[in-house]
């Protein structure tokens, strides 16, 4: 049967319905990356999580496993690919997994979604939905990973302080004002 | 009664253990924030949020919100304040909860958490969570918000291509290589 992790495919779809609030198809296949990376992580009792994207990916690795943005254990680093790692928090070393873009040339709509080939309103969604259904993790590449040793472990963010400008108490390393402050919020009014 | 949002306040601990893995204290008062920020949100259809820490708060956020980091709807910029904005997303009209310093200091095991005054295994952990419970959101400030406009909308990544180093797709406007193989990634081998 086709799982995910501990759950069945629409168990998994339901779960996603639940929290991301729409059946994306990106969180779909991100469930199919994270159960594979799970299944090839090298021994070790706890591990972390990189994303390489904000889009969709977050939301599998927080539905399917322990890790979550707002706990650390899940960290997005931007760089706009569709990928992500799980690695040993203490060795560094683990898997990446994303998706292979020559594998992918087998299920036309999946790679015309992924490439952004068309505009959404032409994209043939059944087509869609049932070619990530039935392609799986055979879309998938993985390769070996370790981490930069000066990446892991936990960093203090030091001593807290109130912001001499708004008066909220902020890390006072990140310098002589906040950064709300500083102009880093888009607020035009606060 | 103590309800957050649609939760009893022991359902709603129940969640934080089951999605972040422990009763982080930042979670618990998020719940507040988030529920104080719901309860005063300007009418609108939809609404947007942004939390100004990564630390706990964007979990109290998925907890109890339709907003995820991976649908969008929740944005982290990370400035280092325990504060949240809610926001409707066509008007940038909300309200920014926050900790409120000087309401604070009437709960004194909660502001030595806060402004990290002790090591961790000096504090009274029994009644950090008391006076969590009991403080409920009489610590939290609130004001009204507009965010900039430009800062709203749905911005499109643009067209996607291979990257010419690794060959994996990326939004081409990141530049002539994509991200991780401009080293924007802690990997020691990939």
């Amino acid at each position: 049967m086709n799982m995910i992790t501990d759950y069945t495919y629409e168990e998994y779809l339901e779960k996603i319905q639940s929290f991301h609030g729409h059946l994306a198809p990106g969180l779909i296949i991100g469930g199919f990356m994270v159960d594979l990376a799970m299944k090839n992580l090298p021994p070790g009792e706890f591990f972390d999580v990189i994303c390489e994207t904000g889009n969709c990916l977050p939301d599998a690795v927080q539905l399917l496993t322990p890790c979550t943005v707002g706990n650390g254990w899940l960290k997005i680093i931007d760089v706009g690919r569709f990928a992500l790692s799980f690695y040993d928090k203490y060795s560094g070393k683990g898997v990446r997994v994303y998706i292979d873009r020559e594998r992918l040339a087998a299920w036309p709509a999946i790679y015309e979604w992924f490439m952004k080939l068309k505009p959404k309103k032409e994209q043939d969604s059944s087509a869609l939905f049932g070619q990530i259904k039935e392609a799986g993790s055979s879309i998938l590449g993985m390769s070996p990973l370790l981490i930069k040793r000066d990446f892991l472990g936990k960093k203090s963010s030091g001593p807290v302080g109130p912001c001499p400008s708004c008066g909220e108490p902020y890390p006072l390393n990140q310098g002589g004002i906040c950064g709300g402050c500083s102009g880093r919020l888009p607020y035009a009014e606060e």
